[in-house]
């Protein structure tokens, strides 16, 4: 038992895992070592190792630049920029999205000292006017840190005359009105469409 | 986003882990590279080199046998049959018991080829009679399998004029009784006790 302590104490960081689930997962980790302890071992050795950012866009990548980043298939004049990796993730997953991304690895939130620097803004501002981007996408949350944050960089590309737009506010696909915030009605209802 | 495939697919291989929160875990991981997922890789690697099963009673630990076969300050007189090493831990954070243990590794199940040996029954049966065994407690699952188990297991032991017990069934501490279960209301009654 206390051989596994420091293990479950580890395993429990992971976010949705607490101490009960944790000694779980480790327990059900050392009844199936060889098939799935020691592979996890490895391979978190090897992502250690191996996984790095891009140096591009901040993306997870094995090399110098991400695969996104170095494909020739996606669209090179429009960059969308999101908190972190797993919106990029989310994104890719929808498929909505062929061109390349921008990771800030947060939102700006002077208290905490996450600062436009330490977010990379200035990075974003010198590849987009570098690069032939003709569009910045804002996917960031629909926060009030991921709102000020979309604010700020559009503010920052307003000279580059890049177009820059963000994604739409409204009622989630499946979404039934009687259970959504009152916010989330009053942006559907402003920004309504002909039909 | 494929350098982390294989590890995403590991993680939602752990119980309480879907392939949504393994990839959230897996993030997060990559996230706190220095102070977690290096750390959780060599500690896998640890405990998948060192941590094994008891020779006594298949608990999981570092050496040959475990600290509860090996200490001093339980009472060898009892043995507390348990199904798997997270009932083990159950009832050692309970506090409830000072004895040791024997743990089983699941229940008999003639249909996924679960018998007897592959529990270790005569592993226990022999221990019984070798040691200086007073009372053994029956600490399996209220499920059909636990208990067809423990009806087993009681069988094997009668010849060797121990004690045989099992826990109690009953009003779970805390449990209201709109919420239970008929069977559980029926054994609470049929085993009433004065006040």
């Amino acid at each position: 038992m206390e051989e596994l302590l420091p293990l479950v104490r580890m395993m429990s960081r992971l976010p949705g895992l607490g101490p009960r689930s944790a000694s779980r997962a480790v327990l059900h980790l050392v009844k199936k070592k060889e098939t799935l302890l020691v592979p996890l071992a490895e391979e978190l050795r090897r992502v250690g190792a191996g996984v790095r950012e891009c140096a591009a866009c901040k993306n997870f990548c094995a090399g110098e630049k991400c695969a996104i980043c170095l494909s020739e298939d996606r669209e090179a004049d429009k960059i969308c920029v999101v908190q972190e990796v797993s919106d990029l993730w989310a994104l890719e997953r929808s498929g909505a999205f062929k061109g390349r991304y921008h990771v800030l690895g947060g939102a700006l939130s002077p208290l905490d000292s996450v600062t436009p620097e330490s977010l990379g803004i200035p990075a974003l501002v010198s590849r987009v006017s570098g690069e032939s981007v003709q569009e910045v996408i804002l996917a960031l949350n629909a926060t009030m840190e991921g709102q000020a944050t979309a604010h700020y960089i559009a503010d920052q590309l307003e000279s580059l005359g890049v177009k820059t737009t963000a994604l739409a506010l409204g009622v989630p696909v499946g979404g039934e009105l009687e259970f959504l915030d009152d916010g989330t009605i009053s942006a559907a209802l402003s920004a309504r469409k002909d039909v």
